[in-house]
C-alpha cells in the first residue's frame, strides 16, 4: 500500500487512475492537482481523489509516488516545476503517449535523490474529462513501462505494483521501441485521418460531396476530430519515429496509385492481404478483450 | 404502382429495395434472382420478392422496372446477359459504387427499346446478406441518379418514383460528377485504409507493436476488412477519379511529413482546420439523420 500519491493533471485519465487507487485500497491518501479551475474539487466529490490542492507544490510535496497525467505538451514545465518540492526517494511516473522526450526533460530537471520511471497506458474513451472517469478503465489493458538502464529497480518495482493495482498488464519496452511502435499504430492513424479530412475539404465539390460522405468517411476520419494541441505535441515529441512511418505509408499510396492507374486486376489480391492482417488483428484483439 | 418490379442480386441492398416496395404497396409483382443457390428462396421466405427464379432471363421478363442489385463487377456480364430478355419499354436500373463504366457497358449492350438510368443509393449497414435486409434501410437517405443527355425523361420520371417510394430523396449529378465526389469520400478512404494496415503490419515489430493498436487504429482500419473483391473492381471502374484522389492525398501526407520533420508548431492550426471540417461535416450529418 502506497502512503501518500499525487496525481497532476485530473482527466480521464487522471481521474480513473484516482478511482482505480481506492477502489484498490492502493493508497492511505490520494492528492490531486489541476490547472483548470475547480476540477480538483470535483475529482474529490466522485472520489478520485482524497485532498485537493490549488498550488502544484503542495500536491507533490511528501508524496511517495507522483502521477503526471496530463497531455504531453504539459510536461517539461510539469517537469521542471514539481522538481524543487518532491521529496528525496520519491518516484514519479507520466502517462503520455510518447516516451523519449519526456524522459530526456525527467533526467534534465529531476534531482539525483528522485527516480522517473516513464509509462503509457493503452486505454482511453472517446469521451474525456474527470466526470467520464472510470475505475475499471485499465482493467486487463496493457500499461507500457520504458525504465532505462538509469532507473532504480526499486522505482521500477514500486511503479510495476501502482500498475497492478490499477488492474492492467505491464509490459517493458525501450522507450525508442515504444516511440517508434505507436508511432505505427497511433501516430500514424492520426496523421493519415487529417489528411484525409484536409484532402477531400479542399476538394472544389466537398460541398456537395460532403453529402455522399457515409459510413467509411465517418471511421476513417474521426481521428481528425481529435485535440490539434495533443496531435501537435505529439508531433514534436517523436517526430523521427512519425516521420519514418509516413515515407512508409506514402511509399505505399504510390505503388497502389500506380496500380489502380494501370488497371491492375491483381489489387484485389493486395486487397486481401490487408484484409487478413486486418481481421487477424481484430480476432487477437477480441481474446484480449 | 409499377406493375412488375424485377430484382437482380438479393444481397443487403437487393433484398431492402424488395421489402421497401412491399412496405410502399409499390408493385403488383416483385420478381428476384440471385446467383447463389437458395438465397431467392430465402428473400421470398421474409417477403423481398413475390417470385423467385432461377434462371436470369425468366426473372427479367416482361419487367417493366428491372434493379441491378449486384457489385459493380457483376455488371457488365450481367448487362449482356439481360438484354436479350428485356421488354421494349423496359426501364433498368443499378445500385452499383461507379457509374461512368457501367452507363457504357449499358449503351454498349442494352437494346435500344430500353432505357438505362444509373443510380447509387448512399445506405448501407456492417452487414450484408438479404437476412440483414430493411425495409427502412432508404428512408431519407440520399440516392443519386446519373442520367445522360440521352436518357429519356419518361425513364427518369419512372426511377424517380421508384427512388421516392423507397423513402430516399433523389440526386441528380453527371455521372462523371459523381464518380469523382464518390472517388473522396469514399474510395479514398478505404485504400487510405487498406494502405495503413499494409504499412504498419509489414514493419518488423508488428507482432509486439499490434498489442499497442487500440481505437484509434480500429476506425482507421476498418475499412480494410471490406471486400478485396468489391474494392478491386471500383478501382477498375474508377480507375481516373480515384487516381486523382490519391496524388492529392500523397500530395498533403508529403506536406505534413515535412512539417512534422521539421518539427513545425503550426501543425497544430493545420489539426485545427482539418478538426473543424470533420466536426462541420458531422453537424451536418446530424442534421440529416
Amino acid at each position: 500500500m502506497f502512503n501518500r500519491v499525487a496525481i497532476i493533471g485530473l482527466g480521464l485519465i487522471g481521474g480513473s487512475i484516482g478511482l482505480a487507487l481506492h477502489k484498490a485500497n492502493a493508497a492511505q491518501q490520494v492528492n490531486g492537482y489541476d490547472l483548470a479551475k475547480g476540477v480538483s474539487d470535483r475529482a474529490r466529490k466522485i472520489g478520485a481523489i482524497d485532498q485537493p490542492y490549488s498550488a502544484l507544490a503542495d500536491a507533490v510535496r511528501g508524496a511517495e509516488l507522483v502521477v503526471l497525467a496530463t497531455p504531453v505538451g504539459a510536461m517539461r514545465v510539469l517537469l521542471q516545476n514539481i522538481a524543487p518540492a518532491l521529496s528525496p526517494g520519491a518516484v514519479v511516473t507520466d502517462v503520455a503517449s510518447t516516451k523519449s522526450q519526456v524522459i530526456s526533460w525527467a533526467e534534465e530537471f529531476l534531482p539525483p535523490s528522485v527516480s522517473f520511471v516513464g509509462g503509457h497506458p493503452m486505454a482511453g474513451k472517446e469521451v474525456s474529462g474527470v466526470e467520464a472517469a472510470d475505475a475499471g478503465l485499465f482493467k486487463d489493458r496493457i500499461y507500457c513501462l520504458t525504465p532505462t538502464a538509469r532507473t532504480r529497480p526499486v522505482a521500477v518495482k514500486k511503479v510495476s505494483t501502482f500498475v497492478e493495482m490499477l488492474g492492467a498488464r505491464v509490459r517493458f519496452l525501450e522507450p525508442a521501441e515504444h516511440d517508434g511502435q505507436v508511432a505505427g499504430v497511433s501516430h500514424l492513424p492520426f496523421i493519415a485521418s487529417i489528411a484525409l479530412v484536409k484532402t477531400v475539404a479542399e476538394g472544389s465539390a466537398w460541398g456537395d460531396a460532403s453529402l455522399l460522405a457515409a459510413n467509411g468517411f465517418r471511421d476513417t476520419s474521426r481521428l481528425a476530430a481529435g485535440s490539434p494541441e495533443m496531435y501537435r505535441d505529439i508531433c514534436l515529441t517523436n517526430s523521427e519515429a512519425i516521420k519514418r512511418w509516413l515515407d512508409e505509408y506514402i511509399s505505399t499510396l504510390r505503388s497502389l496509385r500506380d496500380r489502380v492507374a494501370a488497371h491492375d486486376k491483381d489489387l484485389g489480391e493486395t486487397f486481401a492481404e490487408a484484409q487478413q492482417a486486418r481481421l487477424q488483428w481484430q480476432t487477437t484483439q477480441n481474446s484480449l478483450d
